[in-house]
């Protein structure tokens, strides 16, 4: 299937992927128009006003997203810019809306500087229920967050950090499960230090892991690294930080890989180094760091990828729509590392025999967004 | 009818008024998510980042506006900020959608310095194929909409302005046919010199009136006044600046009266003043000027309200539906003042037979979008 070619097809055909419509589907009289407008709207407004909570009693914002992005991380292409990034934020919209009934509005900025990320997305924040940040480059993004989340009183959620960090998490525990491993003692190297990379050590520290080696593009990130930025130097507590050495370094005995890198970087050779029976979770999308029957005939027992046309596909739909429509349904003002931690297991426990083949869910199966929602509270 | 009440009643009963659907109406399978996200949609991205132009050929964009307020003059309540701001704002969403099917989505800020909110629109003007700005107070409306409109690349309108505007001079086009006048030679005194007053003022002495007086609150806004901000002193050149005094000096002999302003202003003794078979604008919501049964027995000839349960009604909602709805079906980079005459044109020439009691079409009229969205090119 090419994928680009039905995708550029369907685009220009439907000029788009979302539309506005309202939610009174009768007819709408004079007095209906003068209730939902001037003059007697105005008693709603008097009503916020005069008690600023009720706003989502009286608006859509109770069951709004804003799919916020400034284009400098779109997919694996990089920094194309707003625009760029509005078919990614408006695609991001039908997927809340399809899977949660959500309703998501995509907004892309033209600022880029970190501190006006944060003004912009201020200064708009009343307009939603909650804020998915989208294709926001590391390091950047982890601020961003972080400081909407101390400084707005919705939920704000990096959907590329947390949501992949979910999904990942929750495969871990089947994928453990099966090979009759403890996940916590297991050695796991992940590599790629970006926004997924770093979302996922914490998470898995959080779980409870104490054997994680992270790997960037220059090597293990640990103490004796002299080039570390800020962001890197604060992952130290969550990995082992006394090795130092290559990626051969790394995975040499490791129980589980986790790729948020590049198509291919995992060779056989380098899987033999594993552990027996690893645990391989090759994330580069649209191309694997290993692809599935190489891995399996290198000896990995259980290969995820990011992939829908294979099996085990690690895909951030688990995730977000369960996770809003959970925060959006029960008022929680902010996704908490227990919530992360919860959602994940919550999508470990909805496969009920895990194989090879099956350890997480797919997006098609029937209740994963009411198990995910039902543990955001 | 209790409006209030019904409105609490009607937005508490939907959660709000609008909310967001899919284009694509079929089946998603698999393979069409595939191509409406990840990882089709990057070809997507990747055509709008090498033609920038093309972002409305795949994106919501083409049928988009913004709904824009800081609510810092919400209807006639004041400022009560942007929660408060919502529920009008997205009621206008749904007067977009009702009577034009523009998709549009409201925006409330949470800044009110006018270079803040400048900077907040243009950071997220990329998100939209139009931007409406709403109940954004005086002075400082006039500023935002001009530094907007020339530093952005699609339309930006202040309705409050010019869709008020546009309506009045559609309605006195047919009234000074009604009562033989030439409208160019009626003398017209303009009662509040905000946001809609302003506006009205321009676009009548853009129409070729030349006999203008405004009255602010403290009188006539003419030459000899020294308390005159930058705003009111840009409006001399359009209004007969040699006149002084009060709002009874400006009314002697005027053939029209614009109100813009509070309850009850015109009083039958006042009426008295002004030159024979006088056309009254009273359009203070929700309660006018002047009555329009005190107004007929007063002598007028021809009474306007803002107002739904009187006859013309100078209703905003028959002009920006249609505006919008022109410029994103023509690819109207800006609205101009050649737009505003021709849309007010096409108004009072929709009414065929234009009587005391009809001089500009209802909102509910057929035809009413179609005949302005024509003009806008």
């Amino acid at each position: 299937m090419d994928y680009n070619k039905l995708a550029l097809e369907l685009h220009e055909k439907y000029k788009g992927k979302i539309t506005t419509n309202l939610r009174d589907q009768e007819e709408l009289d004079r007095d209906k128009l003068s209730a939902y407008y001037s003059p007697g709207v105005g008693a709603v407004s008097q009503a916020i006003a005069e008690n600023p909570a009720d706003l989502p009693k009286y608006t859509w914002t109770n069951n709004l997203v804003g799919v916020i992005s400034d284009g400098s991380a779109i997919l694996g292409l990089g920094d194309l810019g707003p625009k760029a990034a509005m078919p990614v934020m408006e695609g991001k919209a039908l997927l809340f809306k399809h899977f949660a009934d959500v309703d998501a509005v995509p907004v892309v900025l033209d600022v880029h500087d970190t501190e006006e990320i944060i003004a912009t997305i201020k200064a708009i924040a009343p307009s939603f229920g909650a804020i998915n940040l989208e294709d926001i480059a590391a390091p950047k993004c982890f601020e961003i967050e972080e400081r909407l989340k101390a400084e707005l009183d919705i939920p704000v959620f990096h959907d590329d950090q947390h949501g992949t960090a979910v999904v990942v998490l929750a495969g871990l525990i089947n994928a453990a499960k099966l090979t009759e491993r403890s996940l916590t003692d297991c050695k796991i190297v992940v590599i790629g230090a970006g926004a997924a990379g770093t979302a996922i050590i914490k998470l898995l520290h959080l779980y409870g892991v104490r054997n994680i080696v992270a790997v960037d593009s220059r090597g293990i990130v640990g103490a004796s690294r002299t080039d570390l930025n800020a962001e890197k130097t604060a992952l130290l507590e969550y990995v082992d930080d006394s090795q130092d050495g290559s990626i051969d370094d790394a995975i040499t005995d490791a129980d589980v890989f986790i790729g948020v890198s590049r198509a291919g970087l995992l060779t056989p050779e380098l899987v033999q180094k594993m552990a027996k029976d690893p645990i391989v979770f090759a994330l580069a999308n649209p191309v694997p760091e290993i692809m599935p029957d190489v891995a399996k005939e290198a000896g990995v027992a259980i290969i995820a990828t990011g992939r829908s046309d294979f099996p085990n596909q690690v895909n951030n739909s688990l995730a977000f729509p369960g996770i809003f429509r959970g925060a959006l349904d029960h008022g929680v003002k902010k996704i908490t590392d227990q919530h992360k931690l919860a959602a994940a297991e919550a999508l470990a426990n909805l496969v009920e025999n895990p194989t090879v083949d099956k350890v997480v869910p797919t997006a098609f199966d029937e209740g994963v967004v009411e198990a995910v929602a039902n543990v955001i509270r």
